[in-house]
């Protein structure tokens, strides 16, 4: 898969963090060769899908968007349900938002599509300095996942996570280093609740306006 | 998750293979305690879908039917479209029915599904003496999947893989330390083409076929 070494999937959902992955990408590989996969699964922020086309359209951006609506007849969660409330899971370190598996879905379909595409690397922008309990933003799962991958599918995938060590105010930092600080801010969509312009109280939107104020404020 | 150490998620086609870990998983756990979790995915032979439903409903096993056909937005391939034919493909040492991460999105499946159910216990019929090269019936792969799993969701599943070093005669001779040799040979479905009682030609009638000639002639 050599050809494909050049190449890069970006599993973009319209989010801040994988906003600033994919310019991340193609300043790194060159706009040409990156693709973005966008996965639509029932989530209560399918205003993200929107924005996500929106973003691609405006950087030049190739963009595969893929249905995992089959997930919900094995799981049930806040995330998907609308008529569960969002809370802190009782039994576990993490809010009930929580899809179980979904960035091992995420990775494993990107992965698939990948190999059909003669593409070596993909992006994700898990982070485990902001990730709020969820097991599968730790960098051991990532390093775990690359090497099932490459077993299961007999290639030589390459997982990048340019965000894992970042909290978000300098993930806001890496965009503004990149020149998109205001793009980022402007067009990617974060909120839990599907607000366009973020309801500010969820999860989601506190540490994505907290992480923004604490890196203007440490630029002055 | 310890009250889930006594319960088993059985992977479960209808195949010869899925079938004969069904039957010791019962004879294991108990029937009260072991589900099926059988899988669609547009595959040629669904035939095999309507003996899953039989021998469940013999056995007395609860069955959890989902539907993977979203697999069909990212991959391609000869066990899935009906327009290919089945032949060894050119860049890889499998034959083209091979499901690119096919035993890997079924073990994810199945361990969200475990989650729901709090079972701890996932049975897959993969073997790697008789595998066609297919990279995701390695144990290896098993090995790094397992720990995956359990790192993406925080959890202690086990997944068994009992038939890991059999060949297909040792398959049916499991079978019929069970007891159970004729009851599979009767129920179970193995042809990729879907014929009923099998095509006899295709790869996997052959392996079943020979591997139940080796056994019965072994036994004389």
């Amino acid at each position: 898969m050599s050809a494909g070494s050049n190449k890069a999937l970006v599993i973009f959902s319209g989010g801040q963090d994988s906003t600033t992955c994919l310019i991340k990408a193609i300043q790194d590989y060159g706009v040409s060769s990156v693709q973005a996969i966008t996965f639509i699964y029932g989530q209560r922020h399918d205003i993200e899908i929107a924005c996500a086309q929106k973003i691609c359209s405006l950087l030049g951006v190739n963009q595969k968007i893929v249905s995992l609506n089959e997930i919900q007849q094995v799981t049930d969660n806040a995330l998907i349900n609308k008529k569960l409330e969002i809370k802190q899971d009782k039994d576990h370190n993490y809010p009930n938002t929580f899809v179980a598996g979904r960035n091992a879905l995420f990775l494993l379909y990107a992965a698939i599509y990948a190999q059909q595409q003669s593409i070596q690397n993909i992006v994700i922008g898990v982070s485990e300095a902001d990730y709020s309990g969820y097991p599968d933003c730790r960098a051991e799962f990532i390093t775990s996942m690359n090497k099932t991958l490459n077993l299961a599918m007999d290639e030589s995938f390459i997982i990048h996570t340019p965000l894992i060590h970042l909290t978000k105010d300098q993930v806001w930092a890496l965009a503004d280093n990149l020149g998109y600080l205001e793009f980022v801010n402007q067009y990617s969509h974060t909120c839990y609740l599907g607000i366009p312009g973020g309801c500010g109280t969820c999860p989601s939107c506190i540490l994505r306006n907290q992480g923004l104020e604490k890196y203007l404020k440490s630029k002055k």
